[in-house]
């Protein structure tokens, strides 16, 4: 008999040392030790610089890559990440305070975000970073800003495409929607933004994220590059940039498979040649976030209670929803499913059965994996959620409850 | 022609002078200016002392009211509720310090918690507060403290009963749960509590949250005070309390109604005679949060972008889902439904068609209201999300994108 259940990714970007888990090569009980407490969430820098190393092995040279800070904004790991990548994307003034405390030059970050308030206007036009325009207010309010501080702001239009890409996580282009300028009221905006003292750069198409089609994910760039050539045909001002998103997703739930990248990266020479044939001052960028760094990064809660309640096993840990809303099932998904999880310590046996693991928090939302196949958990055990480098403690409620936040390290 | 799409319950708790929403005795842009920023969480005072004096007057005397502090922990507001109510219900170390910081006194102070560390237990049993035990190995650390400590520590068990509280938003008992102990399992766990050197309080049985049925919630507190009684017939211990939850639900929905507590407190008078027949020592507690605070609350966002997309009018304001993550949709609901919502400054005229409410954060789940007919918004308007008042910006994931906190004030 064979089990065909739908299974998760194997996750053996961590290797398995005996029974254990190592962490940037640290095994798991040793690095909970030094970390001091649980729970907490690690990220390998190691596999962090392995995954920027190996896209860049498969895409064109001529690609830019960014890191979009929002989907891990820890100031030590948005470090790492700006000696990696060519910029950084940011979508508040906080993050864009994180992003200059790293280091990066103003001139290669990116300011997005369909809100920004006057205040962070301003911060990015001081800053000199290039500035997402998401609406004729925005435009306004940067000229203004523009003139009172004496410098021509850095701007690009975001556009909202007449597109979408298909079978993503997060639909964030086509149709009517708050983010960016409707592709078609482009060509007005781009004639005012001609008439002002602005530094224009460019384009910035953002039609989705959390996508693991690479055909639709190249339908999506292609028909992002045509619009930013069919756009700049209607501008007044040298195109300097084309920013198409990202798009890529990761793995987290079973029967999901990892992205093929050599697709994707093939199809962008053939966009590179395009864009260089039409507009030959543009740079092409991408922007990921979880992609980059979703990966290497780990959930560790122990374990303060083994319960049998009618026959069905709970292991109760000390962290749950309010550190990792997305495990939880809920940022964003429909229908709960469980990441993958593993016994961190006991990584090779599994015992027959199913267990759940539930969190400290008096809701029943708070739970981290639902009858799942699990090695024989015991007090004390490490239980670890895989795919948690991205998303995870800034978009959860930490003070959910009055429990203590979870610390982050970087190996 | 009718309109017959379902509505929201009517907001009437704050008053409305001319076109503006009053909090507190005060227009609402005049508390905007007063607080100092957008976005903000206000809670009426005087609509909590409302509302505890109105379920006093329909619930029998001798029902004790304990407020449950997660639904709001904001130290003011418990500190006001501290001296409502009989009794404060904690459910981590973090809540028990907000509750004994209010004054209230430990001995009414009780502290529930599926996985409660052996520091928190400390913490309580040197307090003096109830221990709801919620598992064997709860028992055995709570006895090993107190003979630490030397001190017998306050006890009841937590029942997770072999029924549920039907159609409620959130099942907390019935069948396999992480929550309490086995019903079936009690009469075992009450022969080692009589043995120990602790101070037996009784039982905490809590099947559910969120109802809005009244017949629901008399046939829970029915088989809840049945069970209660039944298991106190095994314990060779004096009942002094009988905790049977909460689920008093409010309305969020279109198409939800108010609940009629008279029922419920019809109800009550037959199971208070019941339990003085039975346990004449046992008090009868209901632990409601959200029911006590909820109504009293609103959030407020000011309004940063009007604009048009494709024929859809979005209104981007300064607040969003990382101050209310329930009123975005994801906390716990399948289906995306509006709260009620409104432009706090011009509350008399809507206009034909509908319009989106949009946050700042730079993701499609920011939405605060979802085509929803509303007055004609301008830039700097107030947005104002009605029945506010519990599992806000604690249960939010405030550091998402970056993005100033909300601020909470009690009026």
């Amino acid at each position: 008999m064979t089990d065909t259940k739908p299974r998760h990714a194997a996750q053996s970007q961590f290797p398995v040392v005996g029974d254990v888990l190592q962490i940037g090569g640290i095994a798991l009980p040793m690095l909970a030790e030094r970390v001091g407490h649980t729970p907490f969430f690690a990220y390998d820098r190691a596999l962090l610089g392995a995954r920027v190393a190996a896209l860049r092995a498969q895409l064109p040279a001529g690609v830019a890559l960014h890191y979009s800070v929002k989907a891990n904004p820890m100031p030590a790991l948005v470090q790492h990440m700006a000696g990696l990548v060519d910029g950084l994307d940011v979508a508040s003034g906080g993050e864009l305070k994180t992003a200059l405390d790293a280091g990066m030059a103003a001139a290669r970050i990116s300011f997005a975000g369909p809100g920004k308030g006057d205040g962070e206007l301003a911060q990015g036009v001081a800053a000199g970073v290039c500035i997402n325009l998401e609406s004729e207010r925005e435009l306004a309010a940067v000229a203004r800003i523009s003139e009172r501080l004496g410098v021509a702001a850095r701007v690009a239009l975001r556009v909202n495409p007449d597109f979408e890409l298909k079978s993503s996580g997060m639909k964030m282009g086509g149709g009517a929607k708050p983010f960016g300028i409707d592709a078609e009221e482009v060509p007005r905006l781009l004639r005012e933004v001609a008439a002002m003292s602005l530094d224009f750069q460019g384009f910035h198409i953002f039609s989705g994220s959390q996508s693991l089609r690479g055909d639709a994910i190249i339908e999506a760039q292609t028909r992002s590059v045509e619009l930013g050539i069919r756009l700049a045909g209607e501008a007044p001002l040298t195109v300097r940039q084309l920013n198409i998103g990202g798009g890529f997703g990761i793995p987290y739930f079973p029967g999901e498979q990892r992205l093929d990248i050599a697709p994707i990266g093939a199809a962008l020479e053939g966009l590179l040649a395009r864009l260089a044939a039409a507009l030959p001052q543009a740079r092409l960028a991408l922007e990921l976030g979880r992609y980059l760094v979703g990966e290497a990064g780990i959930y560790v809660a122990r374990v303060l209670d083994r319960k049998v309640s009618r026959g069905e096993v709970f292991l109760v840990v000390d962290g749950g929803m309010h550190h990792h809303l997305a495990a939880s099932g809920n940022l964003g998904q429909i229908i709960r499913k469980n990441y993958p999880v593993a016994v961190g310590n006991r990584m090779t046996a599994v015992e027959p059965g199913t267990a759940s693991v539930t969190g400290p928090l008096c809701t029943p939302l708070d739970v981290l994996a639902e009858r799942m196949p699990l090695a024989h958990a015991q007090i004390g055990d490490l239980i670890v959620v895989f795919q948690s480098g991205a998303y995870g403690p800034s978009a959860s409620p930490s003070g959910f409850l009055g429990h203590p936040a979870a610390l982050e390290v970087l190996i």
